[in-house]
């Protein structure tokens, strides 16, 4: 850092500008392009440093209309919510670039410093991974993340509280921590140490150089566009089809006994789900016909239609491609369902999306790890996630197809698609194949349900939820 | 209503089913098309009357991957948003519905009942009609609006509540309102009957009635389409443009001049925009090259970027346009920025759709009450609104756009839809001459800047502001 300061160039502030602009408008126009990306750009730092005054002064320079700023006070993280929970909103689309003075990072600083239970380094360490494994899948999908600390030494802040007019001192409590406070400003260097390597750290001695390195640093970055690999740098082996896939396990059910199992645990499902005293996310995949509607439809028969959220998943909006694949699912998690089912989910990404080639070979191979980490920090946050495969065999889809047809209140079920994916039910197979191998956890484990006869399945499906509520 | 209950008939469970699942596919079905629709049930009424029993029913009658259900609790009514704004994230898409157990009406009735200083009758009815405005509105913009009132006696009433075990008993003091006492209950009967003119009232005395009476009442306006009219019933007279938007006055200011003045001005503006005590909403609007984003660069020069948000406004996204147009904008505000900038807004409706026929012809001309509407709810939930046409010459329009394609750095400001709209230059000006005409309000007001010479129209806009908010 002390080589970055002597050998520091100011530039001409106009032509800083200029530049400034003609990037981000070539930023700007990259939006569908092969070499699309968005900026996001985490800001922390000492309190007075000047990262609100070098945001500013960046605001000046560029065109203001395509920088946005995010400014919330820092939240305190919480275990029922993902770190990155609060930020899903401001996730920029392919072209834009935005600041975020809160940040994650600056969530981990206060939470550290605030919670009456010591928060001890490991976890500190832990969340700090986290995050970092976070940036990484959002890099991987074309957000560039850039973080930079506006850092003052104790001397120089103590010099800029003490110019202050009493009527701004108030400033030195700023959220909470008191900047007149030698250990913790000693803690909070200390703390931040923890996370700030990969960080461009600016000495905010001088408000001219620290405007500039802050605006070049951006330059540089908006600058720097993405290569997406085109090859997987770890071999890849395909994985066996279970048998339990290609042909089902075909138990018969009477009409009976499923009816009077059904009402019986349909209520005990309802009330484990209540009493989890977490939230239940359900998630069904399966081939087409294979009866993920009515089986959701059993599990909510005893709930309150405003205990829950179903959700089915088509294909994405236009302004949804503009992001990772999993932000529309982080959307519709915001809204905070107690219990919420999934219709098909974001293992589209291993399914449709690999068999029809919306993602790339490289796409869909990072994709199952970048999913374990989505339900993983699911799971460390309170959701109970449940995962169903509905098995059915070609023969018993085929005659699903056909009395559809022939049912004038199901014919809105098969539309033309559903015989196409017929064609590519190996290729299906397969896919859920690898899915099911490596999507497979501890935290969020899968259900094959053999699904030939709809009553059986549909009474496993139940009995699945319970026992992996009881299970928790 | 007691000739309905009269001549009411139940339907076979299983073909009242049927039919619900297919109005529900059909309504799917419309989205896009010329027909389409959503649907907005709106529920309320007595407790324990059972209007969560009669959704539940519903849920399990309809497919409930397709009707989606809000549940908040009642917010109390504030002066500084609009009754709408918490429901705009619920709005349905085409060719979805929604019933809402929480929405404004039963704020209102919240409202009225809980709030310290008493809630006069010319209040509550001045919100109710401003209710059906909206509701009017939505429709008009292809979201039907239905409403049932759950409707129970004072003596079915108690013996509901006598029936319930202690346990239970919490109920008769939900949400705030003593179900026990006989005054309140008038009081809740006398309030809502101000408001339920046009809703459907069930009586709830018997549970199988009330459950079918809701359900076939939703088939029947499911099943019911929109005819959108293709002609307007009042006449329609073009506005005589205003000899301002063709020649707008040339005033040369010196740059000296220009840049003391502008030091001033912009402090100015930034302080009193702070000390306002509202929010700020400024919008741009004018031909392209007229200025605007070099006017919004001086607004908020003296900002702190944490202070502002500046929306540009571009095509909507399909998402987007499956919702009333006036959606996106809706969206937008949710920020609650205390100050937002729009550069070009809602008024793209009367202008670029109205010229590119983006919108029909009922759709614009109806869209100048819809628009005076939107802004005046908002002024009377604490927001300024300041309006402004920037209006150039056509010459001083070519000028700018030969002088952008020569400077590499302005060259992306320019694009062949520039020119295009160049060749429309009179269809712009006379739909500016009637959107000026029809949304000139005393409560969001328009101000023509004269804009051939930069350095005048940015100083005469910081002036504009200035006066509008001391006038406030």
């Amino acid at each position: 850092m002390s080589e970055q300061q002597t050998t520091f160039e100011l530039m001409d502030p106009d032509q800083l500008s200029l530049d400034l602009i003609e990037a981000q408008y070539a930023l700007k126009s990259t939006r569908g392009q092969k070499n699309a990306k968005s900026l996001v750009v985490l800001v922390s730092g000492i309190e007075l440093a000047g990262k609100g005054e070098s945001v500013k002064q960046l605001r000046e320079w560029v065109d203001p209309r395509y920088l946005r700023v995010k400014a919330d006070p820092p939240h305190l993280i919480r275990n029922d919510e993902t770190f990155w929970q609060p930020y899903t909103r401001f996730m920029p689309a392919e072209g834009q670039m935005i600041v975020m003075f809160g940040n994650w990072y600056s969530d981990l600083l206060s939470t550290a410093l605030h919670v009456s239970e010591p928060f001890d380094d490991t976890l500190f360490d832990a969340y700090v991974e986290q995050m970092q494994s976070f940036e990484q899948d959002l890099k991987s999908n074309r957000v560039d993340v850039i973080k930079v600390w506006f850092d003052l030494s104790w001397k120089s802040l103590q010099k800029r509280l003490d110019k202050m007019d009493a009527a701004d001192q108030r400033w030195h409590k700023l959220h909470g921590l008191d900047w007149r406070n030698k250990k913790q400003y000693d803690n909070v260097q200390k703390l931040r140490q923890r996370f700030t390597d990969d960080w461009q750290i600016i000495d905010c001695e001088d408000e001219e150089v620290r405007d500039q390195q802050f605006a070049q640093y951006i330059l540089k970055n908006l600058k720097h566009l993405p290569n997406h690999p085109v090859k997987l740098r770890t071999k890849w082996a395909q994985a066996d089809i279970p048998a339990e896939l290609i042909h089902p396990a075909e138990q018969i059910m009477q009409k009976d006994d499923y009816k009077a199992e059904l009402k019986k645990l349909t209520v005990k499902v309802a009330e484990a789900m209540r009493l989890s005293g977490r939230k239940v996310l359900i998630t069904f995949e399966g081939m087409d016909a294979a009866g993920k509607g009515g089986a959701i439809k059993r599990i909510v028969k005893k709930l309150d239609p405003r205990e829950y959220g179903i959700y089915t998943i088509a294909a994405p909006e236009k302004y949804e491609l503009a992001r990772p694949y999993l932000w529309r699912f982080w959307m519709k998690l915001l809204e905070d369902e107690k219990i919420s089912i999934f219709d098909r989910s974001w293992y589209g990404r291993v399914l449709v999306e690999r068999i029809e080639g919306f993602a790339t070979d490289v796409e869909w191979k990072r994709a199952y790890d970048e999913i374990n980490r989505f339900e993983k920090d699911l799971a460390d946050n309170q959701t109970i996630i449940i995962k169903f495969w509905l098995a059915i065999s070609k023969d018993e889809q085929e005659q699903r197809f056909k009395a559809r047809e022939e049912t004038p209140h199901k014919r809105f079920k098969i539309t033309p698609d559903d015989w196409r994916n017929r064609d590519r039910w190996d290729d299906y197979l397969n896919a859920a194949a690898d899915m099911l191998q490596r999507t497979h956890t501890f935290y969020a484990p899968w259900h094959v349900i053999a699904s030939n006869d709809k009553y059986t399945a549909r009474i496993e499906i139940l009995r699945a939820i319970l026992k992996q509520l009881r299970a928790e």
